[in-house]
C-alpha cells in the first residue's frame, strides 16, 4: 500500500489518497482519536473522481461518529482501465432501460456478477492492507452500493461485522439466491421513487436475506435522495454492531 | 376530562387515568418538566388493562424523550360495551384467517370502517381536553395503530404534525384511497413477518400515502417483535418533527 498523498482537513478529518498496486482508493481518519476505530467501507458505483464529493460527505459523517472510512476504485472505472466486455453489458443495459422495457436478466448477469468477482477481492485485500495501519481496528463495516458487491463481501468475509446496503442497483437473480446465504445484522436502504431501480426486486432481495436482524429502510425520493437522516441512523447501526 | 386516578411512578413519571365522557384513558407527563411537551397520541388495537405493560413501556419511552403521551380505550374494546356488528366481523376475520384463505374485503370494511367513524371523533375530543391541561402543548403526534385511525386523523385533525403508524393490521380499501389525502411527514414501521398482517397491502399501503417525507422501517420478526431501537428512532422523528 503505497500513499500517495495526505492532506488535513478543516474539520480536523485527515484524508490520505493511496494506491493497492493499482488499485487507487482514500481513507478518512480522525485527526486524534483515543484509540483503534471500527472501519467503514464506503461502497460506490464506480468513479472515485466523480463520487467524491458524496463519498466525502459520508466519510466525515462516519469519522465524526468514531469510525474510519475508507474506499478504493471499482474495477474498470474511474482511472483504471475500461473492461470492454463491461463497457457493452452497461450499453445494453441503458439501451434497455431507455426502451422503457424490461431489463434482460442476461444483460444484468453479464453487467454485475464478472464485476463482483473482480472487486470482492480487490476490498479484502483492501481490508489487509487497512487493518495494518495504526489507530484501524476492527470489526469492520461496509456501506452503500454495489449492493451484489455488499452481498458476497458479506457471504466471504469473515472481518465484516454489519452492513448498510443501498438498494439502488440492478441485481442478478443469482445474487438473489447468494443472499440466502447473509448472515450479517443489515440495514438496506431503498429509495421508494429511484427511476433506475427496480422497486419490487429491491424487495424481494430484503426478503432473501437470511440475517436474523435484518431492517429496510424505505424513503421518498430518486436515487441520490437519500436524506440526511439515514446517515446518523446508519451511524447508529453500526455503533450498536461494530463497538 | 375527569382524572379519576394519579400516582408518581418510581422513574418520575407522572400517570393519570382518566373519563372523558364514557371514554377511559392513560395521561403519562414528566414530573418535571422545562415547558409544555408535544403530546404524543398513543395508538393501540384495543383492550387497554391486556395492552397496558406496552403501552406504559412506550409511554415512558416518550416522556424520557421530553414528549407527553396519551391514550384512550377504543370504541367496543376493554371495559367499554361491546358492539355487535364489530365482534361479528371480528368473530368473521379470525375464521377467515383460520381457513387460510384470502380475507374477504367486505369483513375487512365491516370491522375496521365503523371503528374509524367513532373512535377518530373521540380521539379528537380527547386532543381536546389534554391540550387545555398546563404542562402539554402542541404539536401533537400519533404513534401506533390502528392504522386505519391513523389515516383519517392525519387527513381530519389539522393539530396532528407528524404520524408513526404500526402496519399491523387489515386495511380496508378505502383506507388506501384516503391515504393519498395524507401529508403529514409519517414513518410507518412494518413487521416483515407478521403472521395476521398482508405485507403486500402494507407497502400498497406506504406506496399510497401522498406525504412528500415518509419513510418505512421494515424489520424481521412478528407482529409484537418490533425491536427497541424502532422506539428511538420514533423519538427522534417526532423531535424532528414536534420540536
Amino acid at each position: 500500500m503505497h500513499v500517495s498523498s495526505e492532506r488535513l482537513l478543516d474539520d480536523g478529518v485527515v484524508e490520505r489518497e493511496f494506491l493497492l498496486g493499482a488499485v487507487p482508493g482514500i481513507l478518512w481518519t480522525a485527526g486524534s482519536a483515543p484509540g483503534p476505530a471500527p472501519l467503514v467501507l464506503l461502497g460506490h458505483p464506480g468513479g472515485l473522481r466523480a463520487m467524491y464529493p458524496r463519498l466525502l460527505a459520508r466519510a466525515r459523517h462516519s469519522v465524526g461518529a468514531g469510525f474510519a472510512a475508507a474506499t478504493i476504485e471499482l474495477p474498470g472505472s474511474g482511472d483504471r482501465p475500461r473492461i470492454a466486455a463491461a463497457e457493452q453489458a452497461r450499453a445494453d443495459l441503458r439501451r434497455a432501460l431507455a426502451a422503457g422495457g424490461p431489463v434482460d436478466d442476461g444483460i444484468v448477469d453479464r453487467l454485475v456478477l464478472p464485476l463482483v468477482e473482480q472487486a470482492v477481492p480487490e476490498w479484502r485485500a483492501a481490508l489487509d492492507a487497512l487493518l495494518a495501519l495504526p489507530g484501524i481496528g476492527g470489526p469492520v463495516g461496509y456501506a452503500g452500493g454495489v449492493i451484489s458487491i455488499g452481498v458476497r463481501l458479506a457471504v466471504v468475509e469473515p472481518r465484516l461485522a454489519a452492513a448498510v446496503l443501498f438498494a439502488g442497483s440492478v441485481v442478478p437473480r443469482a445474487v438473489l439466491e447468494e443472499a440466502r446465504r447473509v448472515t450479517l445484522p443489515l440495514l438496506v436502504l431503498l429509495q421508494w421513487d429511484d427511476e433506475g431501480n427496480d422497486r419490487r426486486r429491491a424487495l424481494e432481495l430484503f426478503d432473501a436475506f437470511g440475517s436474523a436482524e435484518k431492517t429496510l429502510h424505505a424513503n421518498t425520493g430518486g436515487h441520490t435522495g437519500v436524506p440526511a437522516f439515514e446517515g446518523d441512523d446508519g451511524n447508529r447501526f453500526f455503533a450498536r454492531h461494530l463497538t
